[in-house]
């Protein structure tokens, strides 16, 4: 097993990555004073394959389980589906030392963190991350939240879990483009900050795709550390972090001009990569053999590297709502050169000439 | 004007305190870097009296102003306001770096926190308290939230204001009841922590009655300046900031009993605060005149001190959900003596002996 312990101001927790770790809940979660029940929030397979084993070792640690249920994928991430599990949390009168756990991949984690961060004004988190995205992104920076007719996570809180319980065994049965989209984040992770560890992906990008458990557990536990290093110098995304969304502006279009769902969004974040470092290539950032790498090694995790065709003007548009664009300036996450980051706007005919490269 | 300095872990923020300062955000605010507006929650007859005055201040910061209306009192803190303020931000594509200024009493400020704790996972929030209770008590700590059907302040977090701007000529026109419910909090702060600050209560209880524009602005003052020292040391109430809750157990249960609305916050806390001194007495622990005290300065504030007749079983049943009793044992935060707190379970005897003694 592996550990990465993540310390926030105010907090520090342990991500707790290896097989079959999420049977271990009673010996790897930390004291919860005063818990009696703990809430795991889960969808009907994600239950059907892991409850079991969780809620074995949750009683391990003298806690009931109980378990409430919500819609698969990011349609559990609406109000409608919040209020009920606030409604039945009220009704099962939940007791502000009881834990939410959250069970799944992205979408739960998002929403069962931002239950537990405004239940009672906050009661105890913890993940059980069960895809490779979840994983190595959402798993550590304590971003909760939920979808808004209006726009993506628009409602949500920074709230940090009082741990992290990544089992890779549960990446056995993850179909391969959701495997592909997790490695999206890990590939980012080494491009943006860690030149090593870019290499390692590079050489080791086939074994990953495969599933090999140790190149799995080792690809995490640095995403995690990275990550990690970044979230706590910049909790709320005041400045650095922001180096964490290299690749998704142009990401975020592509979710939002296909419909959200239509592209993972580990894929939409894959192909903004390759057109961020063609964006960074074409501005005298990075070179021609690192421009090539980054698209190659996209290519190899089984993500696409050719964006979706939607039309200047509508490309425009998506990235200035963008939420992290404020005051209306469209900026760029860079690389200058691999491995380090700038924040800036771009020249609009730059732009538009790596809209045209990277569009099929 | 006075000033308090409230020092949280990561954030420091000033509640100005004094006539007239509601017209002088231009030069009270603190940096709000990258804000191009403010949007301003206020129900109808508070926006009437305020907004203008307000409205100005902010216009001398460059800030454009947008009024988001709400309905009066404690409708405000309802799921489907919430919903609505949040579907207008982001229909008005409100930035993260625009604040959500909170113009009224508590209710409104609950909401209007609780939508700037969430909305984009969090923007500047501004307090500009209009009610006594409001400047003594929710402007200092950091609770927000709205009630749910089962049950109030369910849904809700933790978050700190850029800056408190607590105009004490709004007091002016506040109904003598509420200016009651508001010394209420002021009381509670001089029992629980500070003797001197107690004494100068007793001595100024007439003064304070008749709205002497000094007396208020020093009571303000020192009860920011309590709460701020008590809510530094635990921002998310784990020990010692349940002293705070002083006469809040039996308050609660007014409340409830009553339902809500009937008795104000401030007049259930009143009289709670007269029977947790009974309940101190009986168990030995303030002497007879220290109670007589608590029960006049009640009185002469111009607060109930007799509870209703709810009928024992109704009380128990009422206290025993009162979400601070985890583990189902209903703890009271007692004097021992005028000044210092202790929380701790008591007899049922002595507690049957209370409610006697103190309903009518």
């Amino acid at each position: 097993m592996e550990r990465v312990s993540v310390r926030m101001p105010g907090r520090a927790y342990e991500v707790c990555i290896g097989p079959g770790v999420l049977a271990r809940a009673d010996e790897l979660l930390p004291a919860l004073a005063g818990a009696e029940r703990a809430f795991v929030i889960a969808d009907a397979p994600v239950a059907e394959r892991y409850l079991a084993a969780l809620s074995d070792g949750l009683a391990g640690r003298g806690l009931g389980v109980v378990h409430l249920g919500v819609p698969e994928g990011e349609e559990a991430k609406s109000l409608q589906v919040m209020n009920a599990l606030e409604r039945q949390l009220a009704t099962q009168v939940a007791h502000r030392d009881d834990p939410i756990v959250a069970l799944g991949g992205g979408a739960v984690g998002d929403l069962a963190g931002f239950v537990a961060a405004t239940y009672m004004r906050g009661v105890p988190f913890v993940q059980v991350p069960t895809t490779l995205l979840s994983q190595v992104d959402s798993s550590v920076g304590g971003k909760t939240g939920i979808n808004h007719p209006l726009g993506k996570n628009m409602i949500g809180a920074f709230y940090q879990p009082q741990a992290v319980i990544a089992d890779t065994s549960t990446l056995n049965t993850l179909p391969a483009r959701e495997l592909s989209a997790g490695l999206s984040e890990v590939i980012k992770h080494g491009a943006i900050i860690d030149p090593p560890f870019f290499d390692w992906i590079e050489a080791n990008i086939d074994k990953l795709v495969q599933k090999d458990a140790v190149a799995l557990a080792y690809a995490i536990k640095r995403s995690c550390e990275i990550k990690a290093d970044v979230v706590r110098q910049d909790e709320r995304e005041g400045g650095l972090r922001a180096i964490l969304n290299f690749g998704h502006t142009f990401g975020h279009a592509i979710e939002a001009g296909m419909g959200y769902g239509v592209w993972l969004h580990g894929e939409a974040v894959g192909c903004g990569m390759v057109m961020a470092a063609d964006l960074s290539h074409r501005l005298g950032f990075i070179d021609d053999r690192t421009n090539a790498r980054i698209a190659a090694v996209v290519k190899a995790a089984g993500l696409p590297a050719v964006a979706p065709d939607l039309g200047t003007s509508r490309w425009l548009e998506l990235m200035e709502v963008d939420k992290k664009n404020e005051g209306g300036q469209i900026k760029f996450i860079l690389l200058k050169p691999l491995g380090t980051s700038v924040i800036m706007p771009v020249p609009q005919d730059v732009l538009l000439q790596t809209l045209s490269a990277c569009t099929g």
